[in-house]
């Protein structure tokens, strides 16, 4: 016998990634009896960035305006541009602060059978960028799955088509990894990408 | 180098319990980029749910009514009143099915140190139900916790000054429970809530 608004309320909160009918019906009671403040401040906030946020037309990241902090930035560096997969990579890469260049978003991975093609990568724009020869060096930021592989090969080969140096993040041991509990396939990546010391 | 707008969003989503910065950012993410009608729909679900929902006069649940569902429903057996802490409690209760009288809502425990007393808890609005003599039996399902089983025994002491009696759910081995694995609290609760088979 739950009233109506509420019933409501948990199965909209459901929306929300990682958050099934238990932790939001734990949200909504929180909500409700605690932070009626947050809560009209969280809905305000999800209308606004709805309704204002689009994407930066040269990077694709999301972005008020036309274009981007990063594209519009006087400090960056536009002839590395790294390519990666998600919003959010750009934003990791970004906090851990060493790299200065340009950044581009694929929004997704090439998957033929999901019909993710070239165009829905936004990679046409992504060719017309690299036409311009600002770019000296493109860095293959996609993850390390089969298809973030793929999907770096092929945008490996545009580069080359049009003279660009392109280059893939190293695979191997992450830092403070212990050899003893590191997966084969990342072992192998380490060994045969070893270098002189 | 965030976007404005969406560092806000993040910060708001973070009033969620159990939603923490890394989350929230997830959370945004997903919204933005794949499911900005949900975004939309849960912004107006949160605003009319904080708007519109109030509490029981009667037995201080959520309800956009005057009276809930529950107090006003002609299949409940009035004589029945269970008290719980809070209103998760009260769904946790009816969706076990078993329980067909009324409730009432604590909305927290008793609690000098933090300053909840008697009043935040509306024990003189159960008072005046009890003085009515409607109520037959009050089943005090507060937590088993030291505060719960202190807000029960003050409780049971109103009742007993109002004639009412007063009963504690039974602590024992849940359902299911293996006695190797039960704190040896809750087995000398089992055992001294023994019964005759």
């Amino acid at each position: 016998m739950k009233s109506g608004l509420l019933s409501q309320l948990i199965q909209a909160l459901c929306c929300l990634p990682g958050v099934g009918p238990k932790s939001a019906q734990r949200m909504a009671f929180h909500l409700l009896q605690r932070d009626r403040e947050g809560a009209r401040h969280l809905a305000r906030q999800l209308l606004e960035a709805v309704e204002r946020m689009g994407y930066c037309t040269s990077c694709r990241i999301f972005s008020e305006q036309t274009l981007c902090e990063f594209c519009t930035s006087p400090h960056r560096d536009g002839t590395l541009l790294c390519v990666v997969e998600s919003p959010a990579e750009v934003w990791t890469i970004d906090q851990a602060g060493f790299f200065n260049g340009l950044y581009f978003v694929l929004h997704g991975r090439l998957s033929p059978l999901e019909g993710i093609g070239p165009e829905a990568l936004g990679l046409p724009l992504l060719e017309n960028r690299l036409q311009t020869g600002e770019v000296r060096e493109l860095i293959l930021a996609t993850n390390a799955t089969v298809e973030g592989e793929a999907t770096a090969h092929f945008i490996g080969e545009i580069a080359h088509r049009h003279g660009v140096r392109a280059t893939r993040i190293a695979q191997g041991v992450p830092m403070g990894g212990a050899l003893e509990y590191i997966d084969s396939g990342t072992l192998a990546h380490a060994f045969s990408g070893r270098r002189e010391v």
